[in-house]
């Protein structure tokens, strides 16, 4: 029978997860506490301890690789997986600048008087305890850990099955760093099970848990997002499009295009459907044609697409919506921005859409009128990064449009109370 | 067969429930284009529609009031279903003030350039389409639909059975306000079925609502927090604590205790428990039971308190926790602030909690510590409410940490994206 250091039998997976929980309300209330100086300590510690322990990590990591090689993960799996000097360096630079960041706990805004004498104000605080469910990357652990921490909220950490020895290496060295820095050990808690009932524990207990962020497939954000009882906050598909008007500037819309799609193609920020306006089609076409030839991007056009491009594959009804998240690129050609808009609002996921154009009027209505966690003029999809956006950090980009959309960074991992300054005021 | 406006039958709910959502993703669409001038003129004009049918409301009302007399309707919920030439009156200023208030969409906050040479920035905007389900105050369906109009979202509003025909004539004057602003009829949507399968419908189906806003009491709240596939944003239980520090100035301490129970009973942010410092709780506590007696207030004490007030009832543990709603107050002597505190954690609702102290130290702690929607020194529970707080209206109070939390107003209606600006960059 395996204990946990919490004394809870693992086998009792209800039982472990309510310990970790209790742990963790706990420990968010001491984070609620703790001041910036102190959060920096258990960053700044952890990252020496990752930097101490670079052998034990990679000797973890080794055993997590032969598993997986054994059980037949795919490639991609394992280099996500897989552990180097070089993502450890990367690793204690990230818990570094998150160290750097500054401490959006405690800011209060807009604090103002009111008629009746009292002052009232919006105080930035942590939301207090985040469960996040990740899959294969044991540097997840650490970039999670570092976020939450920051930001005074206590975390439960589950990771993938296939990257547990990884993990539970990593959770050693951010033990010592709270430690270090007299900070509860249950501000950070890494599940110690590969028993898939605890995540469901995790994600149904609102005494023990304020938010869920999931993050890896979309299977897998799909099913949590239907059974939690938890909010969670989650990042579904990215069918992100450029549409290309009459007005554009031809240069700048094929420097975006390319960009857009081949810059990275298994992004949630790389374009997935390019949509031309109807005067620029033939012109564009065979020159967008050579240059993503030369990349080997496969395109999918629409019939008008492929009046210009009879090389074009068909594109077919399920291609507009697609993430193709691959070398491929669905092509439309539109009337007009009403009907770009038309067929974003239709088949977008309400990511990530960008306007080329050099119509001021054209531009400032794709702003306001797409709904979309991002609306871009003539910029690349790609930009839609939190450290693009200068953010500082990333947890994720959220679809979601309730609390925080787009990238989410420290800001997203709090919530605003508000705060009433009086001198014995009553309400008459 | 009943046939709504819409054309869809209403004896199939699902079906009817699909052509009103479907109606409302569409006028969300035409919304998110409307200026503030045209959400204004709906909504004067269905001021005007009010102040000009008057006497079909009240023939309406007087209908609902009949039948609810007949199924042995209790005072309280006549009351709440009265419509009267004063609430009318009130409905009218309530428009007024709404349009008069400040539009939140389009606002563009912190837009800074990046080193890549982008502009990015967050722009205010509606959630969409909004949700609310309410028992049986008729003036919500006015206040509500006000706050959603001007804030750029469409709703579907689902009142009570109880209040149908008044819901229905005050539909007519809101449909008449859209029409002369020519704004869609799909932005305001009064479900005209009192099946309660439309309410399990309308919490179901994220592809047509974004958030829903429940209204009434705890039980209704409870089960459409657990059976919606949407966002709540929600209010549950206001269990208030006025603590009272050994430094408090005992004139403030006896003021703000004596409003924070007395000025109304039945408001979520009326104080049910009072927490006492030992140190005054020997001479705070006659002067707070001769002044609580004048009111009719029954109190409630832990063994401590009663050592001073044999005359309290003896309080019992459910006491703490719970919210009378009523001119009942429990009290407890504690042993400083961290025992208040400690206690609020522990039995508090997150709602709004308060410290009496002229000690600094003490009341900076207890600002940042305590974790509820508002917190507050030397002031009375009474001012959590969003015209106290100067949001200008309110659609409610979140007990909710993410989203919206604390008094909702018109801001906690709308979302914000990211914009950026480019001229041609690309990301390196």
């Amino acid at each position: 029978m395996s204990v946990s250091p919490l004394g809870a039998d693992k086998t009792d997976i209800p039982a472990y997860m309510q310990a970790l929980g209790r742990a963790a309300r706990e420990a968010s209330q001491g984070l609620r506490r703790a001041d910036s100086g102190r959060k920096n300590q258990a960053l700044l510690a952890m990252a020496e301890r990752v930097d101490g322990s670079r052998e034990a990590l990679l000797a973890a990591n080794a055993e997590d690789m032969q598993r997986g090689r054994e059980a037949g993960l795919d490639a991609a799996l394992l280099d996500r997986l897989a552990l180097s000097t070089a993502r450890i360096d990367a690793m204690i630079e990230g818990l570094e600048q998150v160290a750097a960041l500054p401490d959006p706990v405690g800011e209060i805004d807009g604090l103002r008087a009111r008629p009746s004498g009292i002052q009232v104000g919006q105080m930035r605080v942590p939301l207090g305890v985040i469960g996040i469910i990740f899959e294969s990357r044991p540097n997840v652990t650490v970039e999670a850990a570092s976020l939450c921490l920051k930001s005074g909220n206590a975390c439960i950490l589950r990771g993938g099955s296939e990257a547990r020895a990884s993990n539970a290496a990593l959770s050693e060295c951010l033990k010592v760093g709270l430690e270090d820095a007299g900070l509860p050990a249950g501000s950070v808690q890494v599940v110690a099970t590969t028993d898939r009932a605890a995540v469901g524990e995790l994600i149904s207990r609102p005494e023990f848990v304020d938010v869920i962020i999931p993050r890896g497939g979309k299977s897998l954000i799909e099913r949590i997002s239907r059974e939690a009882k938890v909010p969670v906050i989650k990042h579904l598909d990215g069918v992100c499009h450029v549409y290309v008007d009459a007005t554009a500037d031809q240069n700048k819309a094929l420097a975006i295009a390319i960009n857009a799609k081949t810059q990275r193609y298994g992004t949630c920020n790389t374009m997935e459907t390019l949509l031309l306006d109807a005067p620029v089609a033939e012109t564009l076409l065979p020159e967008l044609a050579k240059r993503f030839a030369e990349h080997g991007v496969e395109l999918r056009g629409c019939e008008r697409t492929r009046a210009v491009l009879p090389q074009a594959v068909a594109a077919s009804d399920s291609d507009w919506g697609e993430e193709y998240l691959a070398p491929i690129l669905a092509i439309k050609v539109v009337d007009g921005m009403g009907a770009a808009m038309a067929h974003i609002e239709r088949y977008g996921s309400r990511h990530t859409d960008v306007i080329v154009t050099q119509d001021y009027g054209l531009a400032r209505r794709f702003l306001a009128e797409v709904d979309s966690s991002s609306v871009m003029v003539n910029a690349s999809t790609r930009f839609a990064d939190g450290f693009e956006y200068g953010l500082g950090a990333e947890i994720g980009i959220s679809t979601d449009k309730l609390h925080a959309r787009g990238p989410v960074g420290l800001e997203g991992l709090t919530t605003r109370k508000y705060v009433v300054l009086g001198d014995g005021q009553v309400r008459q």
